[in-house]
């Protein structure tokens, strides 16, 4: 069986998400990005504005109480494991429909008992991606590299808490690619051959 | 300035070294593997059976009396490091030289200040693995999966001793390949396609 589904893990600033768009224009396949967060929004009930900001960033291995869903009296932590049902049941629904690209979500993890997924995973050198954060997506210069090692620390334990794994170990991926180094495009050539 | 160096890091039967090979005939360059044992020995001086040994599979972090080459009476670690040495010099010799395609013996970290260095590592999951040792390499049958682990487990901390880096890391590579997942021959195209 030849694979349907590419789900991409990447690092923040890496255009894991600009590679991922551009593998599924290329293959004519509809790409889950930001739409993810509306469908998980719709089957946890919780606002699309908690889902985002509640993402890959979050802080695990501490409660907050957190006050961002109407009438949730529970800590933060219960809302995550809640958000993460829901992020499963989205995942599953979307594979099971058509061929697709995920970026994020550890769709990679979700997914990985079926045979029919390429799971890919997108990094870059630090100080790429902190170039690529102020020139590409516009945010602001002020310590892009603290911002970027941020935001890294928060995934890391983020994978390591829900998928048990070491995010960004080669082997729990098909394939990675350092997009610093072979480029965008390159990316994109690569992983749509390999659909 | 384009990749001349191909350097290939593989966890053990995970069809590295016939995949360097393949890429290295592909592109009508050499491919140094076995070679390089011969060229470590005359650099150090060492017998070559010494250097086949005391590889990526030896023992390391523990001090043992070796009296593999003559008249040396140091302990079995200050042998290593002598090798290490030798195996610094000889790779960065060979990529002075020519372009070419190098397997194992931390090639990848060797040269990583290099610009024109393809840094790839080839993985499968364990059942392939030692399904592969069994069946293409001819090995004995006999607990092939306990043998792909503890060759595993030694490459490793050679690797951690030597490079201060975690074997199999995707940030450490430009490409990493599942050579179980997507075959020997997708594999061989890829790598030979970014060149």
């Amino acid at each position: 069986m030849g694979n349907r589904i590419i789900a991409i893990s990447r690092e923040f600033g890496s255009g894991g998400r600009t590679i991922g768009k551009e593998v599924a224009d290329k293959l004519g396949i509809p790409c889950y990005d930001a739409e993810l967060i509306e469908k998980i929004a719709e089957e946890s009930g919780l606002a699309k504005e908690y889902i985002r900001i509640n993402d890959e960033h979050a802080n695990y291995g501490r409660f907050v109480v957190n006050n961002f869903a109407a009438g949730q009296t529970a800590g933060s932590f219960d809302l995550q494991e809640h958000v993460w049902a829901a992020q499963r049941q989205v995942i599953q629904d979307i594979a099971d429909k058509e061929s697709c690209v995920i970026v994020g979500r550890c769709a990679d993890y979700i997914l990985k008992d079926r045979h029919d997924v390429l799971k890919v995973f997108i990094h870059a050198d630090i100080e790429k991606r902190a170039d690529r954060v102020v020139n590409v997506y516009g945010e602001s210069a002020e310590s892009p590299i603290k911002r970027v090692k941020e935001k890294d620390k928060h995934r890391k334990a983020y994978h390591r808490y829900f998928t048990d794994t070491e995010w960004g170990q080669a082997q729990y991926y098909d394939i990675c690619l350092d997009s610093g180094k072979l480029g965008i495009e390159k990316c994109v050539n690569v992983i749509s051959e390999l659909y």
